[in-house]
């Protein structure tokens, strides 16, 4: 399911093997409902899709489906479908005319395992609920994100938000020598100065150890954390329209791809609407509408007589495809 | 259900034909589902339980159980539930320290008939997921909210914000006259300048009708609307602490009341200790504890000798049962 | 400075004497301030804008301008400002890309006289603080909303959310008259089962009259209400998007247009930059994007050719002016 | 100002030259407005108040005073004050009544300084708008926050999230030692893989360096990052009632309690109320009303007798200073 690319080799297994006994268990166990499901979805439920090195997201829960958005906007006693396609087309209405509290009424639970400073971006969305491992309360796992050869890329040297070409040879060797080193040696200091190990073994019967809270000062922020996120359909998309777009940081962007899919299983209909109307489609100004009009009316326009300013234009003449 | 004391007799049945078929086509079904139900709320799924005169709440749909809350307090890969006494007392802890996340972890859907004054209320309350029918789109119902005789309140002398003695006799008579009449009339005059009948048909071929979104405003607020609303348990609980308390309004207290009992069915672990820190207790001012040092150190103290105003005196004997 | 368009002619003075007063006090008096001001608001700080018939808009309050949108998008230590040329480009590349954050960091508070009907519409935006007048507390005005003759729309025949043409003659004659008599007789019957006038005044010694909280439940939803309604920037400008929207009902629009004069007067800045990229611009779907691709190579594209339905080709076609 | 205890001694100045004159030029710009103004605040506006050890809290604008929540809870046309006493007695009955929209129309904002796992726990509050420093855009600052020897605590052996007595000796120091050369280590080769100084010079000409947005990940999370930071009223006293409180972090708590000057400053009797009734007020449980009723008839309970649990029955005790 998750997009491969985004599957990097893992250094270990996923999950320890309490973790994969818990999850087996879990998905065992099935009961009777009169809520709605969405089949793809159960299919797919609690499992851990792969993302990075050491991340991955769960579906840990969900409410509603296609047919719960219809049941919302024409407020139905029963069920509120009617024919496929008319649903279809309902939704896609919905979409296009930004009439997006019928979307609120879906929800998504995930788990999601991830680096601390891809954490810190996401949590930038406020509309959702969260919790999080508790480093005051618990020992931090050994576990830290290192970009793959292909994703360790350079400052761009025209944008300042992003990356330029990948390093290779000798430079990039000795940058993930670096990260790889400072990361295990960060770990090892947070176990001396907690004076505990990971798995909760005094590491100095006579010392007393620095508090979680404090100790946890020394890990870098590509150390991973995890955490319970809820959200509502309608702000997951808004979410996944901002991390799944090309100018999003590529880690994140990498579980805003995965999150896709689960959508794709969950609401297909809502992801189908979502993907023409905002993933693939574009926001023209009032000037670079003007601009359209008068190359449909036949003139040659250029950036100069554009009245548009160089970066602008490039960015209207991409998304048209010149 | 629900309780009895707000359920006034209906004037007519509560639901039409296609309504209550459509309810009981949905209830007939059910599926296979990985995710964790709640049996006693399973039981009551989409029965409208009656509120007022004409109104009703339903529970659409929900997500998650007590369990859920202590699995995304222990972020767990698995159930994350132990021991039922461990559960509860977890519960427990989290309520009596405010520790609102994981209860957010848990949403559920209500579809609610309900007078637009208490719409308005009841939408003060900003986190939730609303979908209201549309008085722009359809016609509205004929249906209005009139007191039972025994919430007939004549304004209270003491406190501007609130209700007195229960009006009787004539003056009653006179008042609910008064309410139904204009009640009626309004809608007949909706229809009329509508130029459609509820049921829409026309009423005059050769007149166009004002529109929709116009006509409405000739409605009075006791006319009754309805919409979905969704909402996660920690804000349900929040809502539920303001609107099931004594100082609310009767009109709106009636759904709360409702509602709890389906959170009672939802959630009970959670229900009893919302009961038990929140519902049933209070809270104390520095000059109130002080108060209460005294007191227990054997002072006599009164209002005069407290420090505190009479009002405030008052509210803190009346939380002391004295 | 609000549209003339939208000023209906009063029936009477907007405010009485003792509001007027106050206004003009509070306007007469200044302090000195370290914060950024904006000189084209202060100017007409605390004046009603005048909407509808009895409605107003007032600005009461504000905090940031222009240059504190600038500010917080460097986290500065000082104004943050450079050249006007650089600040503008700044908040028009922020404007098109969508980073939202920094005009949250501007906040503006407004006092509102509104219709109830329009009041719930606008509460649907949940972004924002509220504080109402509150009709459980005070007796209600006497003052309602009816239609300016070139208002008053038939329902729209092709768009069921939607008005038509405008009523003429005896039909419209006859619809003002319903609705101003209807709204006189449930003012009329609310002071009644009041038992109390608009001023405060017994009607009956002898009687206790009917709660305010009750009472108020005769009044149609034309009837005006009043709050003070407060949000940044970023908020304020997605709801004039879509409240100023030609889709948007006509009487909430008139109040978003007023309101769009005033963030002219505040962060002119801003305002071009949320005209150019926003209400000037539209958004084009996937497939819309592939048909200008193919009509800028020179196909001949028709609804048909198009695989748009006639709805959505109606719609791309209107946003290119053809 | 700022609470004393709350300011380590500084390694370095608080601010470069640059940054301390575009403050004092700020500073010395004043305009006149029509806006209240709370002149307490004023007097402060853009000082930075030093936090930990190379953080700080500054204010940088605000919007309303004490007279704002009046004026919002009266919904006023002019200032809607009376006299002090009247306006004092009305704040502190909707703070008592949790009466929280008034409070919500005065707005404040920050700008912070602080260490990354401050701002991860901060953030968690999500009813505020938030701007923060990039590490994607620029490189990051070279300082990074070291426990004051008196608050270098040992892990808590009763509560599994705080703290426990001061190390001491040869522990401390070593535990210092380690959490320096790290963070001193950690930005040498953040540095190093940047191919850049904190200046943003280059260090090797022939090399590219990595990504701005892939570097910081080598940064623990005691380095410092800046935000600005915009809350209203209600949800600053939310966020201080829980961030002020013993059992927050010490790190966090520093901030909040210079903070809670600032709204001394600012809304003096907003502040004497939530210092009454919230901070110095406490919640009892209904069970714990019940032992309250029985201590005060004169029984002598003891946890035994009280039903609660040993740890319940403390906290009430404790709350009762026995």
């Amino acid at each position: 399911m998750p997009d491969k690319a985004h599957s990097a080799p893992q250094a270990g297994p996923l999950l320890d093997e309490d973790q994969s006994r818990a999850i087996e268990e879990a998905r065992a166990r099935t009961s009777e409902t009169r809520r709605s499901i969405s089949e793809d979805l159960e299919e797919i439920l609690f499992q851990p899709l792969p993302v990075l090195d050491h991340g991955f997201v769960r579906v840990i829960d969900y409410m509603g489906d296609d047919a719960a958005i219809v049941q919302a906007a024409r407020v139905s006693y029963g069920r509120g479908t009617r024919k496929v396609s008319e649903d279809r087309g309902l939704i896609r209405y919905l979409m296009r005319h930004r009439h997006t509290t019928p979307f609120e009424m879906c929800e998504i639970k995930y788990h999601v395992k991830l680096p601390i400073f891809v954490a810190r971006q996401w949590i930038r969305h406020r509309t959702a609920n969260v919790n999080e491992y508790s480093g005051r309360y618990s020992v931090m796992d050994r576990e830290f994100y290192i970009p793959a050869p292909e994703h360790l890329a350079a400052q761009s040297s025209s944008n300042r938000q992003g990356r330029g070409d990948v390093l290779e040879g000798e430079e990039a060797a000795e940058v993930l020598e670096i990260l790889k080193q400072d990361s295990r040696k960060a770990y090892a200091d947070y176990e001396k100065i907690l004076n505990e190990t990971e798995d909760g073994e005094p590491l100095d019967e006579n010392r007393q150890g620095l508090a979680r809270e404090l100790a946890r000062m020394n890990l870098p922020v590509n150390f991973y954390t995890q955490w319970y996120w809820k959200v509502d359909l309608h702000n997951l998309l808004h979410f996944l329209s901002l991390r799944a777009d090309p100018h999003a940081q590529y880690e994140i962007r990498a579980y805003a791809e995965v999150m896709l899919d689960t959508v794709k299983r969950w609401t297909p209909l809502a992801y189908e609407a979502f993907t023409d109307y905002v993933m693939g489609g574009t926001h023209i100004s009032k000037q670079g509408l003007d601009i359209l009009r008068r190359m449909l009316d036949g003139e040659q326009v250029t950036q100069e007589t554009s009245g548009l300013s160089p970066r602008e234009w490039r960015e209207l003449m991409a998304s048209l495809g010149r």
